[in-house]
């Protein structure tokens, strides 16, 4: 990768143009649209030039999907690589599909490793090539190796510009080495202190080396314990470790052991925060949900489910035709059914939610799950019962029929057991059949309250002979 | 604060006490609870020891909360501030309860002020006044400042410990400065030029310091452009800044634009990582949903909003009452009637999640509000048509009944069509009213769905005179 400029750091104050939750106005979104539309590119410039890439990103993802290539026709000199390097993967393809392999190629040499691989991934296999060969050997070798790891993997995470120094030199020798090599990255907070094998054997925080006197060993100042990150770890493994133990950056080692790169705390943040957030959108079958999805994927990946859990549904309301006699009899059972399995969908949800985080967290292990199992029991236990008793107390005042207040409390005790069972139970098996837990849980728990609340409220009633 | 450590790095290989996913061994920790339970504290110490601060604190959350006291009795030494930092809210007061004022101090004073201020904030105000009184006057009037914030506001989350230069000194100043202050932090990555106001004027990068030559003043190699968060910001906001923004560290400013305090961004990853994740449990109602919240608290926080969802569902029943007479004739109608309810239900999740997403993540703007609401009715139509056409098919070829069968694929199509209406606008709405959409979001889009289900298809079965 060519050396990029210092990220310019966001304006302090920028009333004109982000309102107070730092969002672009919406006044000022359309000013640039019609500086667009009435071909005006020299205002269009002038309004959007002091933004900072990351707005000028924003503004790209909120304007209408058919005015986004005008727009970037009128002011494509502001649009450079940290622009495209903060783009949601949709709207930068669109973008992308508009350049030539020459343009794209010049916007990728200019971008860290990890975020040139943002843009290439996605690629056709036959656009990328092309771009490939329209890059430097260096670039292109560092994309193509960055490439050749799985996805989602440190390897494609990790940029290759870091300061390595070998354990004799001393922090003289750093700041010398560092004055007198203008090609190297600026942005890094560590050095890595290797072997002559080059493998890791320390690290030293950029303040540790500025408050040392120069005639110091890198080696006497740096920390010896420190966390590698394997080259092939899952970029999810990689956010709860820079998590865990607070890291600014870290070493990426290969199968040898040896330094092959360095992740950040800036590379790390965005998958953190997608990834925790992630599980509510994964429990409710709604795909990744980024609203810049083409809208045809969009439909599709949500229907997929919707039509797994049209299944469901009706084996659930198959329990309910067993029932069809009773049910002509005593149409109040029809009335009150839906109580039950919806109460234990709701309870159901609850557990499911809070133990599909615990996975996700890294909090669930080997040695907490059976605590976590008796936990839920217990309070799916608490709640049934309050919940039971206040249906059952309704029930009594509203239709004075002792009988159905027994049986509808039962039915919502039962299926509330049936819910925190099914919630605990569920996402732990599938996550031990290595399954991801936020993907598949809802549709069996779901199933199994709306089938166990159907089953319990009308089977009860039909033993005792409500619908007789 | 006194000075604190540099944080030891985490260990290479653990094998013995981690897996692979970097979670605690269950013999490991059955080994510490074998040794500490036969009062062989120097083997619990022994197996401990090796341990970084973020496993040790693991272990107190991972064991039984019986066991927690005998266990940091045992190990006593090993449980240092650098552990409390890293404990969870709940087992960290646990353990602070069993110590008197003066240990508390003792740690709290080892802490950097946001990490004391965490520990200090959930304590009584009379345990909190006492612990306070047992500090040195300077650490003691940081914690006191601090806790004069709001809770999760910036001004919680900064440590007071930077850096600040004035802008005339040169590289060489700043180098002596540091070397000379052996009391300054070795937190930091970034130093603060200020004005004689103490007014943030530019931002300084250590890499920029490292490779710039004694005689250059940090005017010349500070960027003028900075991203300065206002002391009052809530965290939510002050954590999607530094996400916008990739920042390392951040000035806070009071009211008068003087700087205050700093934030890093290993202060803002676990912030990050909770508010996304929160999401999931707020729209389920589990609360903060922690594995190691006081049972009694967890059944309240749940059962309060199981009680509201009975309520809704008491409400959406009553609907169903009003066609009991038609459900006597004509039974098919409860068998089918959940179908329709709960597909409802699954449409409008999908559609809460992804809007509640886009209002958590700042995508949702006044620019593409309107522009989110047509996106979601087409997909309502598209995957409701399917869905209508579908279920109506089945009903057809299984109860060989025309005119339930184009009710039931009517009532689903409304449904759907009700599911995507309510769950864009009822999450918009609500945090237009400044109401958190995630709180309360789903139990009125799910009395929309379930008592809209019933409705639809009751209602045009009755029109359709299915039940006469």
């Amino acid at each position: 990768m060519s050396e990029t400029e210092p990220d310019t750091l966001a304006p302090e104050v920028r009333e004109d143009e982000l309102d107070e939750d730092d969002l672009l106005k919406p006044e000022f979104v359309r000013a640039v649209l019609d500086a667009v539309e009435e071909e005006r590119p020299e205002e269009a410039r002038a309004l959007v030039e002091p933004l900072h890439p990351a707005d000028v990103a924003d503004l790209f993802e909120i304007v209408p999907a058919d005015r986004r290539r005008d727009l970037a026709k009128a002011i494509h000199d502001l649009v450079d690589a940290d622009v495209f390097a903060e783009l949601n993967d949709y709207v930068r393809e669109e973008l992308i599909d508009a350049l030539d392999a020459r343009e794209v190629a010049d916007i990728a040499s200019e971008l860290d490793t990890d975020d040139a691989v943002a843009i290439l991934e996605d690629m056709d296999v036959e656009d990328q090539r092309e771009v490939l060969r329209a890059m430097e050997p260096d670039d292109r070798a560092a994309i193509e190796e960055a490439l050749s790891y799985p996805e989602e993997s440190a390897g494609r995470l990790m940029q290759r510009d870091l300061v390595a120094v070998p354990e004799h030199w001393t922090v003289g020798d750093v700041l010398d080495y560092l004055r007198g090599h203008d090609e190297l990255t600026t942005d890094f907070w560590e050095i890595f202190v290797v072997d002559p094998a080059h493998k890791p054997v320390g690290t030293c925080a950029l303040s540790w080396i500025l408050r040392t006197p120069r005639r110091i060993p890198v080696g006497d100042v740096m920390a010896r314990e420190q966390t590698l990150i394997p080259v092939d770890m899952d970029q999810e493994e990689v956010a709860l470790r820079f998590q865990k133990y607070a890291l600014i950056s870290a070493a990426v080692v290969d199968g040898n052991g040896r330094l092959v790169g360095m992740i950040t705390v800036d590379d790390v943040v965005h998958i953190i925060q997608e990834e925790a957030g992630e599980d509510t959108l994964l429990l409710s079958g709604a795909g990744d949900g980024d609203i810049n999805e083409p809208i045809a994927l969009t439909v599709r990946t949500r229907l997929t489910w919707l039509v797994v859990n049209l299944g469901t549904a009706m084996l659930a309301s198959s329990v309910v035709g067993l029932f069809q006699g009773e049910i002509a009899k005593f149409a109040l059972l029809a009335v009150l059914m839906p109580i039950v399995s919806g109460m234990g969908g709701n309870a159901g949800t609850q557990t499911l939610a809070v133990v599909v985080r615990a996975i996700a967290t890294n909090q669930l292990t080997d040695t907490n799950t059976w605590r976590m199992v008796r936990r839920e029991i217990t309070i799916a236990m608490a709640n049934g019962a309050s919940l039971g008793v206040l249906i059952g107390l309704g029930t009594l005042l509203v239709f004075h029929n002792p009988g159905l207040s027994v049986v509808i409390c039962l039915a919502m005790i039962i299926n509330n057991l049936i819910a925190g069972l099914g919630g605990v139970l569920v996402p732990i098996t599938l996550d031990r059949l290595r399954v991801d837990p936020a993907v598949s849980s809802a549709v069996f728990v779901t199933t199994l309250t709306d089938t166990g609340g159907f089953l319990s409220f009308l089977g009860l009633a039909t033993l005792w002979g409500l619908g007789g």
